[in-house]
């Protein structure tokens, strides 16, 4: 990034930061009794998405990155497929022509057709069997391609994951209130899956990680939009050699966006769902939990962890 | 309750507890090594809700309690306003008669013409100022009434729903995957508010309160919508006198849930957002947050906790 670009999108970030807390007066009982202190509170917000100009959904979200996830989003439910397919997002603007802080307006780069081709297949649900869990998976096979980027990482750069995302977590630091969602790739490797791995050789394990992008919000699934998003407004999909690190806990939906992504390892500090470890199982992703002080669970495809 | 009746309650959450455990192996790495051990997994599968036999909506959440998650969801998006709305709650059958485990058909005794216009009264936004925390409040408060019920608990009452809310859970303590929501009254008091209280004369504080009900589920918003239906299966509501407790952080959502129950007392193991505080000031809910380790945060409608 030349040195211009990197300056501004440095502000953009520092802005995010500075927009996402919100200090409010609280009364803290400590040793029996009240005393009156600023808090400083992770700040929630909804935010408009139309969909050419058309209501499309509301969302709560913490402030900061929008575009980033308005694009995770449309990824995750099968809307868009790349970046070409997003055309532009635009802010609304009021009526005296200021921003809108809170809505935004998509303009796709499908064809209509296609748009409903793939709705469709989305949302058919096979409906002789009935709804559950397996269905859920099969609705995502469908649109998303099975992961089997061939990384593997020492299990001792997976248990840097978590320090080194605290770390980054300015914001969580002050509030208590920010989930949070990082890639990480091996140090020195890009994030997009290199034609060495491609084409089948297995590389030594990766021994160190290395940040690349980390996103906060006060939900975990916005979090995890914006950093798939940034992802795919970067040029960086399919994420072939990253590895997601997410604080809490893993459901089936943060898994769905993580492969959608193309992730091949998702780590989470918390446990994961049933759900969310048959979707990881059938998608390729290998999956982490628990990962704190120093230990961590491994639930499928262990074949990325080594050495 | 009769001895039966209650017998029959027992038994059916036993078999929700049993439900939302699965388990799976997990190799787990610990002091450099790993050793494959079972782990359990908290249950997560999709409930597709119909209404009226037409497909309204999928969620995911934890099998168990499915009725009373759903009298809850409905009751929170402003569909159901009393017990008497609810009408029926049917499971779905698969081709030989069985019960579908994940559907189920809700026929509401609400005329459509009614329906219709709490609908739109609930989705109407002002698109004259645009979207934002303000307006999402001013929709809420357009069908919640306000809470001023005058209950008081005493510090010491709040510190206990923390520990005693980890005690009941049961399922938590085997997954870590699962979030709680309880509901809590002053020992002796029924979750009702009482004519006393509604007339106006202040009780001295409660100094000890007394679990009602608790339920869990991988979403913290299906937990909360599970105690409040409860509740209102129950002939419970409002819950003027009730004080709820939830794991994990507090949201516009839920504050939103525990509104629509018309609780005074909210009170979270971890942070609120800026916009749960804002709709907790205007709808009149004392809310208290980082209730851990003897310690918490009130942020608004200090008046109800003191002695």
């Amino acid at each position: 990034m030349p040195d211009d670009a990197n300056r501004m999108a440095q502000g953009a970030e520092r802005a995010a930061v500075a927009e996402s807390i919100r200090r409010h007066p609280a009364r803290k009982f400590r040793d029996r009794h009240f005393d009156l202190e600023d808090d400083r509170l992770a700040v929630e917000e909804p935010l408009e998405i139309r969909l050419g100009g058309r209501r499309f959904t509301l969302t709560m979200r913490t402030p900061g990155n929008d575009e980033e996830l308005v694009a995770g989003f449309l990824l995750a439910e099968g809307f868009i497929e790349s970046r070409a397919d997003l055309g532009e997002i635009r802010r609304l603007r009021g009526s005296k022509g200021e921003p809108d802080p809170n809505a935004v307006d998509v303009i796709l780069n499908v064809p209509a057709a296609s748009l409903r081709q793939r709705l469709k297949r989305n949302f058919t649900i096979s409906s002789s069997c009935g709804v559950c869990g397996k269905t859920s998976i099969e609705a995502i096979q469908r649109r998303i391609a099975p992961i089997a980027a061939r990384l593997t990482i020492a299990p001792g750069a997976i248990l840097e994951l978590a320090p080194m995302m605290r770390h980054a977590q300015a914001v969580f630091a002050a509030t208590g209130g920010l989930h949070a969602a990082a890639l990480f790739v091996a140090a020195g490797a890009p994030a997009r899956a290199n034609g060495a791995r491609r084409n089948g050789r297995a590389a030594a394990p990766a021994t160190g990680v290395q940040l690349k992008v980390l996103r906060e919000d006060v939900g975990r699934h916005n979090a995890v939009d914006k950093v798939v998003g940034h992802a795919l407004m970067n040029g960086m999909l399919p994420l072939g050699a990253a590895i997601m690190a997410v604080s809490g806990r893993l459901s089936f939906e943060i898994v769905q966006k993580a492969a959608a992504g193309g992730v091949p390892v998702l780590a989470a500090v918390s446990a994961p769902s049933s759900l969310a470890v048959e979707l990881a199982e059938e998608v390729g992703i290998t999956l982490v939990g628990f990962l704190r002080d120093g230990t961590f669970n491994l639930y499928c495809h262990p074949d990325r962890i080594g050495g």
